[in-house]
């Protein structure tokens, strides 16, 4: 394990970048594979330099609990196939109707509407086929399926954020209504992303949970962080549509709280994470820069 | 276990039916769990009349294998989660664009594009995390949800045939393609819910064997059959658009090979099915059954 004064947390990060990448090039089918146009879809949307952050946290979390974090990044991949999966059916002209994504054309912008839609229940699937492939026990492997099931369904995850995201479009922005859809839309796969690692490395039970609640800070910086750069940035910087959430009538922390108090709360989110890790020492430096990073950044 | 001589096939199958149903109806949250609108889109296309044939196959092969097969129809429901997903998903004004489906609006018709996709999205998510928590040990599990995931993926599974089917509208339709076309996006999923049954009672190889070769044949049929259905019966007896593969040029059986040859392509189907079953004698008897309902049926 690399000491986190080893090498500066963008190195690190640019490493574990590679490291993912290697994992979701081996377990994606190479375009070549018939029907090639669907893995052409899948790896157009895959690759199209995503940061990241949720199989990294995986990987960084399996690393604070445990030495033995070899297969890990197979386990991550899973994590990022899910997130791209529904980045490519929220882009889509019958939900967010977005035209680019990380600076390039959305995947149905590129493949059409239907091999969109496709891509995405494919890359679903797969990271459940991932899951059931990993070299660990069946019991670490099954625990797994079912994290990411519940963090990518419709009560308290990822579906159900959503749903009551579109549906929030014609409601008054409450503070609550907010706090619940960020916690399942963008929260509920950060939160898993982290508790991933723990049980792929056999974390003890205070270990889950001190990084549960370490995942669960994090991902609402997140979410404040990404809704505020809405705001604030222009489209060339965030690779997306700006001020996009405001056009919808998005809920979003700036709509309730303000841009200022926004980023108050974003900070007290870092601290919170920050706290939680206390009883893994040193061994959580990564995931308290991961955290940092994460407010800090600018894109 | 009801013999197959004591109670008729329609008697067995209306029984099933229930079960099944009432498996199904467990693992859905209700529609007063939020957000109630996609849980009420679920279980609007989940509980719209389908015949079960999937999970019906699941749990008579566990039957045919085992006397234990408690449980078995809530693995069984994740077959029919997956099923319902791609159905919703086919119908989409992007794919094949239906507004009928078992005689009632298809699910983007009363509920809006967005909340289909993610409606679909949610019964595949679903399904895994029914799997996740069925009461057998963690390598029967784990096995299930390998099984379903290739399945219903891209690399001769169910999404792969739906590439090729949507692109062999453009192309010629020779022998070779529709075979292709059939085994992936029909016939993956008949196949994988025979050897769900045959993995959840713990059959031995040869068993296995044998009813994984009843099930590429019986899935063979039934897509014969189906494509036959769609030249010669009324959309009111399908309960879905009838000559809807010619209008879309469609590669299929009859397109092929013309209707006489492609009913005695199932009948031979039909054949195969049963002597595959040999090994398993009298037990495989409701199998047989529903391979000659499947060839048989009108609707």
């Amino acid at each position: 394990m690399t000491s986190a004064t080893q090498t500066s947390l963008s190195e690190y990060l640019a490493e574990q970048v590679t490291v993912v990448d290697g994992a979701l090039d081996r377990c994606v089918p190479p375009e070549s594979t018939q029907p090639s146009s669907i893995h052409r879809a899948m790896r157009y949307s895959l690759f199209a330099g995503g940061k990241r952050i949720r199989p990294i946290l995986a990987i960084t979390a399996a690393k604070a609990v445990s030495e033995r974090t070899e297969g890990v990044a197979n386990a991550a991949a899973a994590l990022e196939l899910v997130h791209t999966y529904s980045l490519i059916h929220d882009d889509l002209p019958a939900l967010d109707n977005d035209d680019f994504r990380r600076g390039r054309p959305t995947c149905h912008k590129v493949f059409g509407d239907a091999l969109a839609i496709l891509a995405g229940d494919a890359l679903l699937t797969l990271a459940f086929e991932v899951l059931s492939t990993l070299d660990v026990d069946a019991e670490t492997r099954i625990q797994l399926v079912k994290e990411l099931s519940q963090a990518a369904g419709t009560v308290g995850g990822m579906i159900g954020g959503q749903v009551q995201d579109i549906e929030g479009e014609r409601q008054p922005p409450t503070a609550g209504l907010l706090d619940a859809i960020h916690r399942a839309k963008t929260g509920a796969l950060l939160r898993a992303s982290v508790r991933f690692g723990a049980l792929y490395s056999a974390a003890t039970e205070s270990e889950l949970a001190a990084l549960t609640k370490y995942g669960e800070h994090l991902g609402l910086a997140f979410q404040i962080i990404d809704d505020v750069l809405d705001v604030e940035q222009s489209s060339d910087t965030l690779g997306k549509t700006a001020g996009k959430d405001q056009q919808q009538q998005k809920i979003t922390f700036p709509a309730v709280y303000g841009l200022e108090k926004s980023r108050q709360m974003a900070m007290l989110e870092r601290e919170s994470a920050h706290e939680a890790l206390e009883i893994l020492g040193t061994r959580a430096d990564r995931l308290r820069q991961i955290a940092d990073f994460v407010v800090l950044r600018q894109a």
